[in-house]
């Protein structure tokens, strides 16, 4: 296939671009280099042959690059890629062996801020669209580019654009922002994520604190707060609030079969966090299971009194926990607030604060639906072989695309898993980039052949 | 009684040595001035007319000042005064208006870090034994002064140093190093305090935090603890641990009329800390009970995972809470440590970690002893009214004293309930330390005059 020689004559040109795109700041946490990177990225599309504009909602929210072509088949899919052009802050620099913002390569990496997330990711799929362009003229599907600049700070804005946008952006696939290539070179692909919930329950027992003689008297808000808590969760990891799986669905059977061929190595993974067995026990396929689909109630914070060196004999006046649920597809996070300020009334801890940070659903890909197919096909042609995965245990903002754009979400990239993304020395792979961009064009050619 | 007459026109000098003491600094967790007050201290008992002598332990440890006066009536009763020359640290030194180590005297208030937290206290039995030398040439009984060095850092070597010298300090009842005096001017004669066991429990179940999504297969040491400690106490306070209360005895029929007597503002108190109810729904007589006679289980501290501002999806790997129990008479702090860990372990909390601070028994003089009765009507006659109260809520270093001297143990003393003792402006009031030195002196001539 010529496009993909294309790609193996031209890497040179990527990994330039890549460079330039690590060179200009972007900081969204700042708001530095901001405006700046949403230019250059329009530059870039541009000198590929992509039509491109800036969206935007209001002053002070990040702009979003979008870009289009169309196919001149008249291809009736349209295949889109979200990425982001923000970074995460670089600090602390003296940890870098190479400036941040330079775009150092050493061989088959190029270091930098952003290096791999989530301009790595970027300029695979900026270079795959050139790569059909300069070979034949045209693209195999027509192709949105959605490329946001708040994704380090929590696409805060990414459902108001996408509401707003929804005709423009309407899809027949997403390619995810990120994806992973595990240590033998294979990639996840991932077909969701979990919701979160996370919330913060305190108790307030009296206006100061007092010298703990007086314990004999007043109550103290971290007894009260165990007590409220103990009623959320049985030790082996069941929740017992009233209705909170009610919505949850079993995994299908393909997912099962997905889950079953997923490598998972039970023991280096215990290493790793040096346990010895898993929550309530579980071993083999049920870990696999529960890391896929399974809500977890965890405690992510607690803290009331004195927590220094030694002993301090204090009465304290206030406890809190943070904690984060996830939550799998089909749980509503409004819905599960409900009911845990219902398990807290009914259970007499009318008491407790409750404040609610963040609720994200959770998105799913049905797996059998048959853009993951043309994806598992690309991915295997590209890098030889590649892992399915139904969901990530970890959460993202996939939800608002799955539900208002009603496409199948996937993500699927070149982010060797060990590539120190959020950490100093960032890099991405330059082999791994070359098989990506290579199987991006292979995604866009079985999704247009498919009609 | 021209003893007391002696101490109405000397005030001037009490108030003087008493700022030479405050102006010498002692601060016992910055070993400074220890030695110089010590030397300081003799000096004053010198010009009193008391022989003393320097006691030491080793090297390292704070010496104490040891006093001592032989009644020339032949007593058979002795009196210790117990006292401290150390002073806790005078930071924050911007907080204070005038020096901390000035003992500006204003009016009816003498400031200085020490005024009221031991040296005023220490300067009132001083004063009471040269009143009695100046006026009659001798003392109603046997006097010994223990003065020690390291109180505000817990008295560390007390124990031993009684154990060391039990036939030098042997004696009839000891005054304790302090004594409040209410809003009222009513001084309250403390009959013991209670004991205090200080652990810190905690649990570990990883190597690293890890991040939440892994909380369907990493264990929680948070949750973990939570169930551990949760099995400690019911929701009224009561301790669950088998024979906690084993040795527990109830309180004499003179204790509970003492506590019935004793002045206790529910109200107030809870104004004070801003609560409606107290800990297991007590009140009256019960609240006052508790106090003091209850054991409590109390948390002082918990701390696990992220606890800044904001949502972090942390798993953390370690969980930690500090607990103080309180202790009452016949609890022995040793056994009460085996019980909790026999219980952890019966209740299958065996990876729970324990680690023990402080164990300190309760002290309380029997109320019916005659000791109680001449202190009792030593106070009301130098101050018009006194209040009785059988324990302290609170802990101190009293057990040695009642258990190796087997004498009774009694805390009456000058300092006005709110001297800012361990705070800024810490102040002795003149007309408290008049009036406290000839309670002094009228326990003297009590316990001499009961042969």
């Amino acid at each position: 296939m010529n496009v993909l020689r294309h790609i193996d004559s031209h890497m040179d040109d990527l990994v330039s671009d890549l460079q330039t795109l690590i060179q200009q700041p972007s900081v969204s946490a700042k708001n530095e280099g901001i405006e700046e990177c949403s230019i250059l990225v329009q530059k870039l599309l541009k000198k590929t042959g992509v039509k491109s504009e800036i969206l935007r909602l209001r002053k002070g929210v990040a702009p979003i690059v979008y870009g289009e072509i169309r196919s001149k088949q008249n291809s009736s899919k349209t295949l889109m890629f979200y990425n982001h052009y923000d970074v995460q802050p670089a600090e602390p620099f003296e940890l870098w062996d190479d400036p941040p913002f330079s775009g150092t390569r050493k061989g088959n990496k190029v270091f930098g801020r952003g290096a791999a997330d989530d301009k790595g990711e970027l300029i695979t799929r900026i270079k795959a669209v050139e790569a059909y362009l300069k070979t034949t003229g045209d693209v195999p599907c027509n192709i949105k580019f959605v490329i946001e600049g708040e994704e380090e700070t929590g696409s805060m804005h990414i459902e108001e654009y996408l509401k707003k946008y929804k005709r423009k952006f309407s899809c027949d696939g997403v390619i995810w922002e990120f994806g992973y290539v595990d240590a033998q070179n294979r990639p996840i692909i991932g077909l969701g994520m979990k919701g979160l919930l996370f919330v913060e329950l305190s108790v307030r027992e009296s206006i100061r604190d007092a010298h703990s003689s007086l314990a004999v008297l007043i109550k103290n808000p971290a007894w009260r707060l165990i007590e409220a808590i103990k009623t959320l969760r049985d030790s082996d990891g069941t929740i017992l609030i009233k209705d909170w799986y009610k919505e949850v669905t079993s995994l299908s059977k393909k997912d099962l079969t997905i889950i079953q061929n997923e490598p998972f190595d039970e023991q280096v993974f215990k290493k790793e966090f040096g346990i010895k067995s898993f929550v309530g026990g579980k071993k083999g396929l049920d870990a696999k299971k529960a890391l896929a689909g399974e809500p977890t109630c965890n405690i992510a914070g607690f803290v009331s009194g004195y927590t220094g060196d030694g002993a301090k004999t204090v009465l304290p006046s206030e406890a809190l926990v943070k904690i984060d649920f996830r939550l799998v597809p089909k749980m509503d996070p409004k819905k599960q607030v409900s009911r845990l300020k219902n398990h807290l009334k009914t259970k007499g801890f009318s008491d407790v604060n409750i404040k609610v940070f963040h609720g994200e659903a959770a998105a799913r890909t049905d797996s059998y639906h048959p853009f993951v197919a043309q994806v598992k096909d690309a991915a295997d042609k590209s890098f030889g072989k590649s892992i399915l995965n139904v969901s990530n245990a970890g959460t993202g903002p996939m939800h608002p695309f799955v539900e208002i754009l009603k496409a199948p979400c996937i993500s699927i990239g070149s982010t060797y898993m060990f590539s120190r993304i959020h950490s100093p020395n960032e890099f991405a792979r330059v082999d791994l980039l070359k098989k990506t961009t290579k199987c991006m064009c292979l995604i866009m050619h079985n999704l247009g052949i498919n009609q």
